[in-house]
Formats: C-alpha cells, sequence, structure tokens
C-alpha cells in the first residue's frame, strides 16, 4: 500500500512523527502537501474527508479508505500495520501509553514559545512565554526525563518497551533532537543524569533507515515555526 | 472483572472520563483513592506499576494483570472491553481520534487557569489566565465547537459515530459540562450555534446510567480545583 501523509509542508512538527515512523519501516509513502499542488489537496482533504471522519488538524494519513488523524492515533495504526509495536494487547496499549506522555510533553514543549495563544505571533506573547519556559526547564522537562529514564531502566532497555524499537522510540528520539534544537543548554545539562534517555536517541538515530533519511532533503531541518524552536532567552 | 480506577479523589479531573465509561457499561469497579487508605495505595501503585509500565500520572486503571494509564489509553482499552466503541478497525480508530481532540480540547481548557505552570496556584498567573482565556473564548472554543458540530452533522447523529453512543460521547458530554460550569455565559453563546452538540450533552445525561450516576455521591461535584474552575473573571 502506498501511504499519504498530509502535513504542513514548511515545518516538522506533529507530522515528523509519522515520518519517522514511515521511513524506519521502509514504507511506501508519499508527503503530499511537499508535492507540486499538495497544499491545496491538504486544504480539501481537511474539508472533506471520509466524509464521516473529517480530520480536526494535520497530521493526516491516508491508508487506502481510511483517513486517519490524530498523531498518537496514526502511530496506532502503524504501530500495528508496520510492525512498530508488540503485537500483545499489554503491548499495544503500553507503547500507545508511552505515545501519549510524548504528546503530553510535545505540547508543553510548544507552549514555551505559544502560552497565550496558537494563533499569536512569539513576539506577542513573549514575557509569558518567558515565564513558562521557566517552568519547563525548572519543573516539567526534568520530570519528563526522569520519568523516560526510569521507564528505560525497568525496561532492560535499549528500548522503551524492552529490546525492541517501536513507534514510541522513534519519537522520543524525535522530542529529544528538537530539544537539544531548542534547549541546548538544559538539554546538555538534562543528558547528564539520564544516560538512557541519551543512548536511546543515539541508537534511534544510527538505525539505517532512520540515518539515511536524516541525511535526505526529506528531512525538514529544525526552523522558528515549528514546535522546536531555538530562541536562546528561552533557554535560560 | 472488578476495575480498580486510581485518580485523585478531590476532583473529577481526568479520572471523570474513566468512570463515566465504567458507570455506563454499568462495570463493577473500584474507585480506590476515594476509600479509606486509597490514596496511599494509589501513590504505591505510581512508584511501583507493572513492573513494568509505570505510569506518568493518574488516571490509572488495573484491570487484572493491566496497569494501564493515559485517559484515552484507558478508554481505547474500555471501548474493546465494555463494548462502548465500534468494533471495526476502521470505527474504533475514529472513535479515539475524537478522544484525542477531546484530550487537546481538556488540555487547552485546563491551560486557561494555568497557562504558565501547573505546580502554581491561579492566583500566581492570572494575568496570564486572562490573556490565554480570551483567546480561548473568541477563537479556540467557538473552533471545537464548530468541528464537533460538523462531525455530528456528518455522523448522521445522533451521536458522533451515528447511532450508537461510544466513549466518545461520554467524554464529550463531560466537556461541555464542565464548560457550563466553568464558562456559563460561553457555553450559551456557544450553545445557541452548535444545536447538535447541545442536544448530544441532553442525550448522554438522559442515559439511564448516567442519569443515575449524576446524582449519586459517587459523582464529586465541579470545584476550583479541578480542570474546569468557576472563576468568573474568565468567562468575559
Amino acid at each position: 500500500m502506498r501511504y499519504e501523509l498530509y502535513y504542513w509542508p514548511q515545518i516538522q512538527g506533529r507530522g515528523e512523527f509519522v515520518r519517522l515512523a514511515l521511513e524506519e519501516a521502509g514504507a511506501d509513502y508519499v508527503d503530499v502537501a511537499r508535492q507540486p499542488g499538495g497544499e491545496d489537496r491538504m486544504m480539501r482533504l481537511m474539508q472533506a474527508a471520509g466524509p464521516k471522519t473529517p480530520p480536526f488538524a494535520p497530521p493526516i494519513l491516508k491508508a487506502g479508505r481510511l483517513v486517519i488523524a490524530q498523531t498518537a492515533n496514526i502511530m496506532l495504526y502503524l504501530g500495528d500495520h508496520l510492525a512498530l509495536a508488540p503485537r500483545s494487547e499489554a503491548g499495544r496499549l503500553w507503547a500507545h501509553q508511552l505515545q501519549l506522555t510524548i504528546a503530553d510533553l510535545v505540547v508543553e514543549i510548544h507552549d514555551t514559545h505559544h502560552p497565550i495563544g496558537s494563533g499569536l505571533y512569539y513576539e506577542e506573547q513573549k514575557p509569558e512565554s518567558a515565564r513558562r519556559a521557566d517552568d519547563f526547564r525548572v519543573h516539567r522537562a526534568p520530570k519528563f526525563f526522569d520519568y523516560f529514564e526510569r521507564v528505560l531502566a525497568v525496561s532492560g532497555g535499549p528500548y522503551l518497551t524492552g529490546r525492541r524499537a517501536t513507534y514510541a522510540d522513534l519519537s522520543l528520539f524525535q522530542v529529544i533532537d528538537g530539544l537539544r534544537y531548542a534547549f541546548p543548554k538544559l538539554s546538555g545539562r538534562l543528558g547528564r543524569k539520564h544516560p538512557h534517555v541519551v543512548d536511546l536517541h543515539a541508537r534511534v538515530s544510527a538505525r539505517p533507515r532512520i540515518a539515511a533519511y536524516l541525511k535526505s532533503e526529506r528531512r525538514i531541518p529544525f526552523n522558528e515555526m515549528g514546535i522546536f524552536r531555538a530562541y536562546e532567552e528561552l533557554d535560560g
């Protein structure tokens, strides 16, 4: 099957979690909105999808007749179909639970530069961003890192659910990678206390298909329109 | 099977989505942290769960040997086991997609009174809350209501996925109910433009088991420690 991914073409954003899963599996897919006329196709899909399953927002995955939105939901689907998750019910739920916790962290990272409104510019909410980012650096990021470090210790490693990489590992890699771009000083401090998390990032980035993808033009560079933004003043 | 729900005993919070599903299904469950000594049991579970699937935060559902966290993940499990979701893959994914969109809305509602830090008091972030709540009332709440109104129109109703109620309907009921408590003026305005959403709230609240639950002592009243807080100044 040829999958179709619909996501904003200018940024990694939440689409990147889907891209990483498709790339790791060597899946046949088209990044539709990055093709000529593709952004128009995405806008039409958002108006007419399904027609009974309209998405609230991208990313959207078309898989045959299915039109699936919500990043974690897409991962749930791809986990089953691309062997990127355990097969047992307990294992599937555990991988999904981890993905949802990563999704919570992603919201908190986004909100360090958009604590007031996603429709406003960062420049319109800089004082609030400074306060939120301070809370993120001091309280929230360490809490999430402690959690994932604990999960990796309990799993026996090297991956979150044990010996095999799942979509949750790919997603945690992406968050660590993005934090290194957006919060280099914070990432350095956290890395020293969370060796299993650092090891997971290195292992995922060295997986052959991921390594090839990261070097390719398919990987959009980080930039200041996405979730992870290098605003030095927010890094403390 | 007797399910065990672990959640903060003082608030509805995210545990309420799980309670509504268990109640609608007439499931045998214990709200552990509301029993004598139960909060200690919850804290111990958070330290030792699984032991291979530690939760990041409550709510947590124990179902036999499974220890499941993340609200939407618990709903995914209960949807299958309590017949609160469609059985087909497409239907299961669609119900879950809706639940995840509701979860996004819940975060945005929470952040109207906690835009800076969940560990701070509201009183420590009142100016920021005023701005965030303004954006929520003007932009975000209408966008979500428009979306769910559209879903209900497309589904043929009366429920989000069609003729049968799913866990997503119970969750949307809870959000509408909470918004009426926290944002009565906004809810009045939105209700006039979103008749399907209003109808869904009425239908869910009239379902026999839900109606009995809402009148019971098992339903914790809304209060100013939870997600939905009646701060008049945030309602515009």
